[in-house]
């Protein structure tokens, strides 16, 4: 895509995401010992799309210019993002990140665990680098009542995986906590800090929380009908793993009889052909009309994000770039 | 013992636990998802001493009357104390913990981690309970310094066990990390909330430092001289298990060739007999003094705690119940 992001009026986007590279590169989280430190400048330069803190510098720039200011706490948010990779990879033995070891694979389980606790501790340092000190007990304890969720969803995440059935309600609150809340919060902490009024700030942390979800469901959605030549991982890859996804939770909740035995066929198979399973799973899909279903609740979410969003009490053209960058973030052409 | 031990003139120190115990049992740290949830709630009711939550209300009862008051922050370092627990015993594989399962042994090590990391985000609403806004930030900044510190004492025990040898100097600086720095901390804290001078809470940390440093030492000495009638856990345990305490890390650094030689085939031996093993290795320690070495070091902690103590702006009736608090910790008949 050609069109120029801007994170609000006359900044790119991209400039604000090489301030806020530099200042992770300038992080000095400790020395000694080596073991707990090394794979935590390892991870926190292996990249990303700096999401979440540029959804508070964004959120921040509605309604006040210098938003250099909150730098520290915008970054506190990647670091948790951060710590909770570090752990989730462990407890889903992920080998891979970004194309990178993980840490637990290239040091080992007690060190991924004592590096994201430090981690996890330092978070709150950069929290205390609010300049106002009379908002610090807030945007701590909104912070902290977002983190326990992303780890309620990790928990229910886990727990899906030995259920037989997940509803679709579950399955939406799940992907809530563990994704969208702390979307939600970066846009909410811009709020806090620029000293929005209440009702906007509701509506950040909405519209955060809605996108979060939908982009979510989007994922699924991907993971399936996306274009081989256009996405990064292999088609399918949610199915051949048997993963819970909105998709699948629907798909065996709409099954007839003899749709829901060829299912669970497949999900009990050990030994089969990839390309098959994934061909025959989709088919399902296709017959129940999964993708549209899909579809139709990514975009109520995404209706209600646009809505919430114009519900802040902010001049449209203030409003334009995250607008912008949140279309850009649902499109599926990027 | 008989002697009646207070929390400060009038208020017996028995009756400070009960209050600190009965805040705990009504701790709702959260319901769903009871993966999450259950582990928490049991592994806070354990017990323990409580002796981080005692020492901060102790030394906040130094300078103020109503030690209720910090009864939420004095709760956080039991908690922080508790996720440190968690996390150590899936690093440790310990499978008892007060006689008690572990979490990771009673569930597994994934809900063990991440119930361990709820308790560490929750530790800081506990801190916001500070009922002066103006010092939460130096309270959590003071409080960020300490929890690393913990984790670098874990990370440095770690690795010492894959060393083949450790100074003195390390070995003391990894205790004072591990385990004295949160003893400091509670101390400093009560010092904090009490409006303290700035001498003192300098003293309160040192005082418990100093303390949980020398503590420590008498654990490792313990463990090899203790009356077996009286001492909870098998006398010799360390040394069947080839921890590198302040005695073996001595008797290695001074040995003659001979007796390293035979240090190192008992640290080597895969198949020995425990009670030949321990009585070998402990005529080596009383050649070499080892005993006399490690009391001589630990009463010089006592000695510079005591001192500590002497400093703190208090008057000697305040100070009472904290030296003889004190001096009931370390004594060796408790």
């Amino acid at each position: 895509m050609s069109e120029v992001l801007e994170l609000k009026p006359g900044v790119e986007i991209k400039e604000a995401i090489f301030q806020i590279n530099e200042e992770i590169e300038k992080l000095k989280f400790g020395e000694n010992p080596v073991e707990l430190y090394d794979p935590i400048h390892y991870f926190m330069k292996l990249g990303g799309k700096r999401s979440r803190p540029l959804l508070a510098l964004m959120s921040y720039s509605l309604f006040k210019e210098d938003y250099k200011s909150i730098m520290l706490p915008a970054i506190g948010l990647e670091i948790f993002h951060n710590f909770t990779l570090i752990h989730d990879d462990i407890m889903d033995k992920a080998p891979l990140r970004r194309g990178k070891e993980t840490v637990h694979q290239k040091w080992n389980d007690n060190i991924a665990i004592l590096s994201g606790d430090v981690m996890m501790i330092k978070v709150y340092d950069f929290f205390l680098g609010v300049e106002d000190p009379s908002k610090i007990s807030r945007v701590i304890s909104r912070f902290n009542r977002t983190a326990v969720e992303v780890c309620e969803g990790q928990q229910k995440d886990m727990n899906f995986e030995s259920l037989p059935t997940v509803s679709e309600t579950e399955y939406l609150e799940m992907i809530r906590q563990k994704t969208a809340v702390l979307i939600g919060y970066a846009l909410e902490l811009g709020g806090i800090l620029s000293d929005a009024d209440e009702d906007s700030i509701h509506y950040l942390r909405q519209f955060g929380e809605d996108i979060g979800t939908g982009f979510q469901l989007m994922d699924d959605l991907l993971d399936v009908y996306a274009d081989q030549s256009k996405f990064g991982k292999q088609v399918g890859g949610d199915i051949i793993e048997n993963k819970k996804t909105f998709l699948l939770i629907n798909a065996l909740n709409k099954a007839n009889p003899a749709q829901r035995e060829e299912l669970d066929k497949w999900i009990a198979a050990k030994d089969f052909d990839k390309d098959e399973k994934v061909k025959a799973v989709v088919e399902i899909y296709n017959l129940l009309g999964i993708k549209e279903l899909t579809e139709r609740k990514m975009n109520e979410y995404f209706d209600r994000s646009f809505d919430s969003l114009s519900k802040i009490s902010a001049s449209d053209e203030a409003k334009e770039p995250l607008l912008r960058f949140a279309k850009y973030l649902i499109s599926r052409d990027k």
